[in-house]
């Protein structure tokens, strides 16, 4: 396992139902950030379609198999290095029903799909909840754990992942720009350091930037380290960078008597 | 149920090993809460006898039982209203162990003891861990639950009081200085915001002031709102007062679409 991984976090804009225009320019970023040495890379929620459907048939359209072309697209971006891509998508499932998704993938293809199982407001009317648990990927730079936007609102969600063994937890979000009342920090990048600290993992959120019909979005992408304090933020290229070493998080020692997990007093728990 | 509550969170300054002080000073404080017309107070973590033990003795030394004075002493200051206090004490066992415990005290008296369940570094020599899930109390103001300090860091502590029905957590605290990487916010204060806005139910941690055998304490007390805004932080008397109507909290509407309760998916989280 390498030491050190480059995690970037990419703060695209997609543009509403042009898929041809998602996939080429997710793909040139990808293409980017391997260039610049990353070795895991987020894009947003619904980086392929955009947000702000307005029919089912607006989504149905949107949606893409797992057999899309989107996808060896994203695969040659990765090229033939280690780099592993972590990306949102409007699923049209085998089932004939329509998720909200999120692909693991590396050069060996698709590693894993999670279907986001908290859905916010209008995505309920385009979208079927999943029903499994968040997923966990091994790879060369540790284990990848995946969630999307409204799930990180839900304690119970990163830190499920944190006890399968997820070293990052990597977030594709769509964050509806909220009210700040005090401070600077949107609450949802609140709830992402608060998740980060409460399991000792790193958390990558890749949140998506612009207004579509008249949603703001909040641009709040950000890399956290496991104490919870923000690593990263986008710069002018609206790309995060932070290289961090994956596999620390798994040790969590806070004093001489005190562990993170073997603290934890499941029995007490309410689920 | 009366519509508005005062909530005092009082950072007091404990005197290590001095219970008769302590309890003077708490009484005092406790009094001018209530003349100022506070329905809810609250108290640091072993608001009665100070944290930095050396030694079992004098830990022995610095518990009370539940016959002890203090209480009788709080509940005269208290009054005969509807006063509700929530202080942080040692408690000697009636089996002969130590407890970093907090009592929930009315006019009526002890309605409750919890004993804190996540024992923090040293503690762990002078105290055994509570085994029941934290307590909630109905009272006229609300129904308010009680966490210690690092029962904080454990989100499903908080979602434990929440889903039991607390419309307030009272966390009495003694957060020892931590370092503040970004911002201006001391972590603890990041996961008390969090678990108030992941449950949406008021918080009311009352931390400590002052340096005890060379521990600085934070002095981060904070009352926060269901939706994780600080509302008050202690100004120079050392107390910070909010004015809440405790019962909102129930009501977990997002959006039209949202809940936040019945959007949880149990079955998908790992204990």
């Amino acid at each position: 396992m390498s030491d050190r991984a480059r995690i970037a976090v990419c703060q695209t804009e997609p543009v509403l139902l042009d898929l041809a225009a998602n996939v080429a320019a997710t793909a040139a970023v990808v293409r980017d950030c391997v260039g610049r040495g990353a070795d895991v890379i987020v894009l947003p929620e619904l980086a392929t379609c955009g947000y702000m459907f307005e029919t089912v048939e607006e989504a149905r359209a949107a949606a893409v198999g797992l057999d899309h072309e989107v996808f060896r697209v994203w695969r040659a971006a990765l090229g033939s290095g280690d780099g592993v891509l972590v990306a949102g998508f409007a699923e049209a499932g085998a089932d004939g029903r329509l998720y909200n998704s999120a692909v693991v993938l590396d050069r060996t293809g698709i590693r894993t799909v999670y279907r986001k199982t908290h859905l916010w407001h209008r995505e309920k009317r385009f979208f079927t909840p999943g029903d499994l648990p968040p997923a966990v990927v091994e790879t060369p730079h540790g284990r990848i754990g995946v969630l999307i936007c409204y799930d990180l609102e839900f304690p119970e969600m990163p830190r499920t992942l944190a006890l399968a063994g997820a070293d990052l937890v990597a977030a594709p979000t769509n964050w509806s720009r909220a009210e700040i009342r005090t401070g600077s920090e949107p609450p949802q990048i609140l709830m992402a350091r608060a998740a980060a600290r409460a399991s000792h993992v790193y958390v990558a959120a890749c949140d998506r930037r612009g207004v579509e019909r008249g949603q703001e979005f909040t641009g709040g992408s950000v890399i956290i380290d496991p104490e919870g304090w923000p690593l990263a933020t986008p710069t002018s290229d609206h790309i995060a960078l932070a290289d961090v070493t994956l596999p620390t998080a798994r040790t969590r020692t806070l004093t001489p008597l005190n562990d993170l997990f073997t603290d934890r007093r499941p029995t007490l728990y309410t689920l």
